[in-house]
């Protein structure tokens, strides 16, 4: 494979698909998640009780219709949540073997014509020696970037150390993860109100699910697991939820709590603050919906800041597509932003847009 | 009263105090809140199982020698939480006016040497007529230029219709609402090792404080409370949590979420957008602990941005106080942030340090 030098590669590394596999999991199931009922919580783009999948979810020509529609070189393709979260320990490795294999097999079709990646999901609900296998067998798949991950890990958040071997074998690999927020907030914090369906799927969409990325990767940071694992690499989803806005927050607390503070001086730790770890260990996709989200994404990734942002859409899932539109908001809006911040064909947009994301994914290697 | 010209005015409009009455309640009283485990909540710097209220949070002469200290010429005092949330609805009225009392009485003090004004508390818990007739009386107070607001509202959140009343009669009043957090969010979200205490009390500082006035001002704006009162002033502590970096993805999910589409459709609302409120609305303070958070601030707020945001220190809180040292963190990282954004001594600079302040909250008017 080359890289496509004229017009500017234009890569998207947040898009989803439900691949056949999936589906056909979904629809022999009798509880949720299901085909209809997850597509019923967030992230529906509308009221309803349910929601077909539709071809949007399923289709590789619709992805690829997509992506010429809006001018993308190229897609890091991923499973939708959630993921394989929910499976038993017992089927959970071949699943995953299977939903792999028809990622691998989307991107190597005649159809996909080179232009497909993806990050592959991971069998967390079963034993570590199955999930670090299939770390092993997803460096033998050509097309295979990373892998996509959710917020809880093996059942107890990110920051549970019996996730420390998986983490270091996907390290060990160069397999950046993606990280990606499913679960959201309990739907206490959002009020009566939201509970009777007042505003929508807004506040679990726009705050709860950021707010669940942000909350796990900090969960990760105070843990220490980026100093215990220096080589890993994340992707965070959102832009990082509100890890830009909240990093000073967040340091001046770590830096000011007695009991931090003196455990780590106890244990003789010297932990990175977290600007060290945004700069070091940490990329963010610009998928933020403005100009103000995207320059504070960049700026808190320190001096090469610039250098850490990759270009997404959230296709197919938000927004979604109205009557009688063609250009998904999702596209235009997450582009608008990169050209305002950056400016319209600059060297820096150019590389959020894609020259990122062909460096750090490795895009176009054989 | 004159202003002050030369040097320019630096204004801390984020500053708490226990008064003389509301220590008398704390200590008064068997169960939670009561003053030794009021603090060992947080906003607790450390992670004793209690915290002895200091005179850094009740003594007159320890703020006015802080203000010294850090060169800071007037104070806009404020209750620290949780106010008056907790109060049952027979005495609320009666302590609100003992406490805020207290405050005037303070801010008119010799010693304040005309250097202090404050935002007093509503009684909340108490029946509407009681609130409405405190927020009248405020307006008889001299020193008082607003109050200070949890995310609770009557009990149930700030979208709550029955808070319609108080939020018109503040706004009539002109007595902004400087918008505060308390309840964070449930420990579960913080997962297993934070329960078992971990990571001192970072995350619900760090994390929970800014969601949950981001969660309360979206709820508000979702139900149409902007636009239901105009002429309100919000003033967002934390520079409004983590508001200006998620306004986009708001923007974004409310004008694509097919309920609330439809809804707004049906009603024939014009709705405003969440970047409009921004700038006519809401204010926020600089307790943002980086450039990159305050550049973020400035931006979310419009064009005319700077002219929104005022410094604060959250003093006495946070952080600490460390041994054998002198300045505040609190102060020092906030100022740095404000010069690094806009250039120290400029007259950008000026205004978020004390400009706006002066001109927002009418401060050295008779």
């Amino acid at each position: 494979m080359t890289t496509p030098n004229n017009p500017p590669v234009v890569v998207d590394i947040h898009t989803h698909m439900y691949p056949p596999f999936y589906i056909h999991l979904l629809q022999s199931r009798t509880t949720i998640p299901s085909s209809v009922p997850l597509l019923s919580s967030p992230p529906s783009p509308d009221h309803l009780p349910g929601r077909p999948l539709t071809k949007s979810y399923t289709s590789l020509p619709a992805k690829i219709s997509f992506m010429n529609t809006h001018n993308i070189t190229t897609s890091v393709l991923s499973l939708a949540n959630p993921w394989l979260d929910f499976l038993p320990p017992s089927t959970a490795g071949q699943t995953s073997l299977q939903i792999n294999a028809d990622f691998q097999s989307m991107c190597s079709s005649s159809q996909a014509n080179n232009r497909l990646y993806f990050f592959a999901c991971l069998p967390l609900s079963a034993p570590l020696p199955t999930i670090l296998d299939t770390i092993t067998y997803l460096t033998t798949l050509p097309h295979c970037r990373g892998v996509i991950m959710g917020t809880s890990g093996l059942g107890s958040g990110l920051d549970d150390t019996n996730l420390l071997p998986v983490l270091k074998q996907l390290a060990e690999d160069n397999l950046p993860i993606f990280l990606h927020p499913h679960y959201g907030l309990p739907n206490e914090v959002f009020g009566e109100r939201a509970t009777k369906g007042e505003y929508g799927h807004v506040l679990p969409l726009a705050l709860g699910f950021p707010m669940e990325t942000t909350i796990a990767v900090t969960r990760m940071f105070l843990a220490g697991v980026f100093d215990a694992v220096p080589e890993l690499k994340m992707i965070l989803a959102h832009s990082g939820g509100t890890l830009p806005f909240l990093a000073g927050r967040i340091e001046s607390c770590l830096r000011h709590d007695g009991y931090l503070f003196k455990k780590d001086r106890e244990e003789g730790k010297g932990r990175r603050g977290i600007w060290e770890v945004l700069k070091s260990q940490i990329y963010l996709d610009a998928v933020v919906y403005s100009e103000v989200g995207l320059k504070a994404a960049i700026e808190a990734s320190g001096e090469g800041g610039v250098e850490r942002l990759m270009f997404g859409t959230d296709h197919p899932f938000f927004p979604p597509l109205e009557e009688g539109e063609e250009q998904w908001g999702s596209v235009t809006v997450n582009k608008e932003a990169v050209d305002k911040a950056l400016g319209e064909g600059s060297k820096e947009a150019e590389l959020v847009m894609g020259g990122n994301a062909v460096r750090v994914l490795r895009l176009y290697e054989e």
